[in-house]
């Protein structure tokens, strides 16, 4: 079956090429507000959105993949930084300490007679950050790398300097947990 | 003080790119049999050859970063695979099961007045991978990804499908840890 990504996000479409699939993307937007509170719960309610979106509006078999990540520090969700006052206010909550990425995902699969199969599912990965000077955030933010991304930091570019170490997988901060992913559309 | 990378390795290139460093190539081989046998001694003792024989051509002041990378699963040392069946031997024994990543780094500053300073560290991270089929491996073969990589496998490629989690600096299993190399540099 044809495999469409929900997402323009460039570094999920990075991933997927990465690991040979192919696929088409289609987008709906799709991300409104939520009533739920957990990160994983988040995560995985706006996934479910995009890929609605998309299955909503396509009438041949596919299996249409949604996902959303955030970063959670302790109470705090934080997703991308309005402007770069924001971006250095993230940052500082981050450097020296140890916060979680969650990445949601969701699997519509479309049958040609029409019915769906759902799969839905979260990793979390967490990601511990050196500490940062004041001057190392702000030369940081002046990159312009942390202005498109949840939690102000990209761990596949130069962010990658400031992080000491992950536990879980690393695809899954970057934005789409392909491992998983992969093991997932195995299954009948 | 200029900075060259002892290394001919595409991936540790592309690593300190991608943190904004910037630097030169010079590599002059040097790796030779060592006596040492645990692994991060051996990558360490490796790092610091490669490391010292480009320190040893040059009369300039200037940063020389010498790196090497082997995978351990409890006391086989998995080095670059030498044919195909080596490299699905190696992929058996990774699958389904959690092994060390080792890169030993050592860098060598060498002042004006010919004096030198040396910083000799080692990163570990533990990867686990999923479950593979025969024809998985097989498949994972045959793309060619796992010929020149210690382990038999690529965690920044098509590897990355069979990553369940890791621990750890990532791009330490990649080659290089920028981030703590980073961090070593900063320090007088």
């Amino acid at each position: 079956m044809k495999l469409i990504l929900a997402s323009e996000s460039p570094r999920r479409k990075e991933l997927l090429k990465q690991i040979g699939m192919e696929f088409e993307v289609m987008s709906c937007g799709g991300e409104a507000p939520v009533t739920v509170t957990l990160p994983y719960q988040i995560v995985e309610e706006h996934a479910m959105q995009k890929a609605k979106a998309v299955a909503g509006k396509i009438m041949e078999p596919a299996i249409i993949i949604g996902a959303d990540t955030v970063v959670a520090l302790k109470d705090c969700i934080l997703e991308k930084p309005k402007n770069k006052a924001e971006a250095k206010e993230m940052l500082q909550k981050l450097q020296g300490n140890t916060h979680e990425v969650y990445t949601g995902v969701v699997i519509i699969k479309r049958y040609e007679d029409g019915t769906q199969k759902q799969v839905k599912f979260h990793e979390c990965t967490k990601v511990t950050f050196y500490k940062m000077s004041a001057q190392e955030i702000e030369d940081y933010v002046n990159t312009g790398e942390p202005m498109d991304k949840a939690g102000s930091y990209g761990i596949q570019g130069i962010g990658a300097k400031y992080v000491k170490e992950i536990v879980g997988d690393y695809n899954n901060v970057v934005g789409l947990p392909v491992a998983r992913l992969y093991q997932e559309l195995k299954e009948k």
